[in-house]
């Protein structure tokens, strides 16, 4: 082995030009500043609000033993061969059930399972989205699905939103003087903001996109996390042949199996199939039958209020501590659930400023602006999580931030 | 959620065009032939030496349950949180000892974990294939990854291959001519034909990439697989700035984890991470996690030779049965690991036609014209798997076989 090395090193003389064998999608593709941000987060003693992760003491721990027993058991081989790319069968069985409670309509056989929302929503850029496509998105969205979408050269459209999410009159107006490939929105306590779409407008949204032959991802990870109120149902129960329902069970089991999943009108889930086969052929067994075994067996039914008790006292800490110590001018939204605060400050003042100096004093956060597709949009704004840290911690890192504010700026 | 629904239901007279909202890409994708005939298998009664899948008897499942109670014993929580898309650090670490013994340097920053080694592919044909871009490959080549790249929109430019492989002066004469963006091969025990590249062949290959300044794709799914022969260092390990090694455990451990990894210089491997990122955030943490423990705990190299000793006889049974039964004017590759035999009729004969004849009596198999790039090459030829039957089914298989071949052509 060491011959042939030293043999052959010898032709090499100068290192190969790689950026000249870049794809010019590549070449094109930004630097996502927020993964920056959160690795700055993973500090020892830094209290971070910025990221966008489940506390680890949600995850169901104290049955995952005998959960991996029980599909080892179930199972046995079947849980690590190769799969169907559409999904391993008893978990397709079992969301039809749960997607059944949340109003969403699907046989097992019209439902993809993917590797995490993300996978859904990687496979829907790489159907749809040819270079230089129309694709409406909120202002602010989530990242995560322009990080999806990006590779395949959208142009976004960006729509107006309010205290109440997206404005229906927006979305009718893009239709009207636009030919967009689908419209992409988060329905329930939205990430950045964590707000949620109201009855009235999902209604004037289904009919939107009924008139106009329109079609919706309709992205829904937060659904099952609302701390008060009540649920609404997804505009996917108004409209399904204009609608693609994308879940996660990221945020009710544990984000580490990647398992999220779509409901789609069926001309488009043949083509996500076919492309997630190019893309891992499928989703791993293992975590699959993971899953299914946690939905059958009530697990998940059990375990959601333990999460939504964990959670619900965090986000009253840090509204309670938004209230006790941020400066005035300063507004933020009160979501009934999910895992975000959306904070506004003064109109003009960058709140990038506060970055460095609450990082200096361990407390991390994201800048709101990088949430919009337009450069300029958003400075005055920023998403706190509420999710990861405890009360008091949340406390401890909102008056920290708020001294930075009254002494830095 | 009645009532909304009847009301909207009115707006909508005509079903979406669907068709009209899809990619150029995905207009341009086509049925993946090998898909249709592998639904085929699951049939009860079928002999199948169609598949490209391990027995499902070649799984540690002994120790599958002490692997998983290791696992969360000693990562808790961690184990099913979200992780680095790079991949799961003490999976990396025990990759990057496991592939020295491969001679494979590699620390463990410089590999990157992905979804199957599908997902390697994937990424690499998205960072690297801008539509109509060449892409050089062997004829025969592996259809899983023209699967990945198909989507970016390559031109597949056809390598000469012989019972040796890859012939290094037809390389050499494509690299003379195109501006290739990377070549891409299965050094060991290919897929379809079995055939290994010969030490002298890979130092051709390494100095030929070398003098070109090109990159080679270097997949090497099979090589733990070795019934007998000496292992053969792979390409990498001649010229490791111009080639990325891709490997995976479906073969070794299981493939329902969805385990693959590849090594690749630097400035590729940082953008196959970022657009990892769009893809799946990363691969299942859970699934790493117990990779990790099967090889540190010494499991993997325990376990391999009960693999091999599973697999060996059903090779054996193979090659016996094609001596006995095959009519003169066929032949067959003899691989000394892997899974796959490859079998070539009487020149012009096509093996289509013994499809579906064979089929009737329970016996699939994959004619070998799929797996070429152009339209016509390899319609005398075929592909056999012998790792999924038992040695009693291959030898009734290729008695099956024989008949037909006999009654029908």
């Amino acid at each position: 082995v060491k011959n042939h090395k030293t043999h052959c090193y010898a032709y090499k003389e100068k290192p190969m030009n790689i950026d000249a064998l870049l794809a010019k999608r590549t070449r094109n593709m930004e630097t996502n500043a927020i993964r920056e941000i959160l690795k700055v987060v993973s500090r020892p003693g830094m209290v971070s609000l910025a990221g966008g992760i489940p506390a680890p003491d949600s995850f169901p721990m104290a049955i995952i033993g005998d959960l991996t027993a029980a599909v080892i058991a179930r199972y046995g081989s079947g849980a690590f061969q190769y799969d169907a790319t559409e999904g391993f069968g008893p978990l397709r069985e079992a969301l039809s059930g749960y997607l059944a409670s949340l109003d969403v309509t699907a046989a097992p056989g019209e439902i993809l399972v993917a590797s995490g929302s993300q996978g859904v929503l990687d496979a829907l850029g790489k159907v749809l989205i040819s270079r230089g496509d129309d694709v409406a998105v909120e202002a602010p969205t989530y990242l995560g699905a322009l990080s999806a979408f990006n590779p395949y050269g959208p142009t976004y459209l960006r729509m107006d939103t309010d205290e109440n999410g997206l404005v229906p009159e927006s979305l009718e107006e893009i239709l009207r003087h636009h030919s967009v490939k689908f419209v992409y929105l988060v329905p329930n306590f939205q990430n950045p903001t964590g707000r949620t779409l109201p009855l009235k407008r999902r209604r004037q949204i289904a009919r939107i996109l009924q008139e106009n032959d329109a079609l919706l991802v309709e992205d829904d990870p937060y659904r099952a996390l609302r701390y008060q109120g009540k649920d609404l149902p997804p505009i996917h129960s108004m409209a399904p042949d204009n609608v693609i329902y994308v879940g996660t069970l990221s945020k009710v089991f544990a984000p580490g199996l990647r398992i999220g999943f779509c409901v789609a009108p069926s001309p488009i889930r043949r083509w996500l199939v076919r492309v997630k086969q190019g893309v891992d052929l499928h989703t791993g067994t293992f975590s699959q039958a993971l899953a299914a075994e946690y939905i059958t067996s009530g697990s998940l039914g059990r375990h959601l209020p333990r999460i939504l008790d964990l959670y619900r006292p965090r986000r009253q800490a840090m509204l309670r501590a938004l209230q006790d110590h941020f400066p005035p001018g300063f507004a933020w939204s009160r979501p009934e659930g999910g895992m975000f605060l959306w904070v506004s400050g003064p109109a003009g003042m960058d709140m990038e400023t506060l970055y460095e100096p609450c990082v200096r004093r361990n407390t991390a956060f994201v800048p709101g602006k990088y949430f919009y597709t337009e450069r300029g949009e958003g400075v005055e704004t920023m998403r706190l999580n509420f999710t990861m840290a405890n009360g008091n911690a949340i406390e401890r890192a909102i008056a920290t931030m708020a001294e930075v504010i009254r002494k830095g700026v």
